[in-house]
């Protein structure tokens, strides 16, 4: 695997950035077998996890990354482990958060470019039988990770989200 | 898999309460493909990682858990995160910190209780190569999770830990 602090980093960028700018379109990162427990609360589940964060009663935030850890798992995923700060609505104290991202190449699939052209690898994974059709994860708003010719779709199994309030 | 929070709660009680008492206990809860990072920096292995955990400049160290979270993970294993206080040394002010914990099922090795009597049971995991031999596991200060007659045998796979200052 890449360097997991890499990915975890260009993980995080793509996820923070689009949960600030265009939350519904977080849909693309998560499948149907996946958890989030925010504050506590369980979803399971795209539709439920998206409603969810679409749903949080702010108009606008902004999230900022203060530390960033990964480690690879015995899985052939990725932990990521994130504490920063949020400001919302023009608020100006900032409140500090801690996240939790499991992530996994959905599927086995890997899109290698090749002159241009994007092929579609898919690869056996325990995991496939438990996820959507690929198509689905190939919109343009998919987090890929990239090695010089290789990217794998990553999707987030298990998210898990806390607000320090201390 | 019993309820991933009362799991969750049962192996951080034991974790926090071994570290606060006698840290070097902890490398019962480590195998030599564990990971921890700790402030940002990587340790793999049992003796890297209690080498770290007894060595931080403290003799003395309480953890007050403040929330707790836990998922199963498609991997068959635990994920655990908990957010807290610790006060080392008699200083009144304590030190926010967050905390991921990833568990496995020790080489898929159970320990059921019949009559009083525990009696092992081996079965096949993928991660069995990885682990050392099971009698390793089986001292007085393994965490053994309950269900009404049957143990798991948990270690630590993944262990992330951040102070966070703000």
């Amino acid at each position: 695997m890449a360097d997991p602090v890499a990915v975890g980093k260009a993980f995080t960028d793509h996820y923070y950035q689009t949960f600030d700018t265009n939350r519904s379109a977080l849909a693309s990162l998560y499948q149907d077998a996946s958890m989030l427990t925010f504050e506590g609360q369980q979803f399971q589940g795209t539709q439920a996890i998206v409603e969810k964060l679409t749903g949080l009663p702010f108009q606008s935030v902004q999230h900022r990354v203060v530390s960033l850890d990964a480690q690879p798992t015995h899985a052939g995923g990725l932990l990521v482990f994130v504490t920063g700060q949020l400001l919302t609505d023009g608020e100006s104290k900032p409140l500090n958060f801690s996240q939790v991202f499991s992530l996994m190449n959905a599927g086995g699939s890997y899109v290698r470019v090749v002159g241009g052209l994007m092929v579609v690898v898919v690869i056996y994974s325990p995991l496939s039988s438990l996820l959507s059709p690929l198509s689905s994860l190939l919109s343009p708003l998919s987090f890929l990770t990239y090695s010089p010719t290789l990217c794998a779709v990553q999707i987030v199994t298990n998210d898990l989200f806390r607000l320090n309030y201390g």
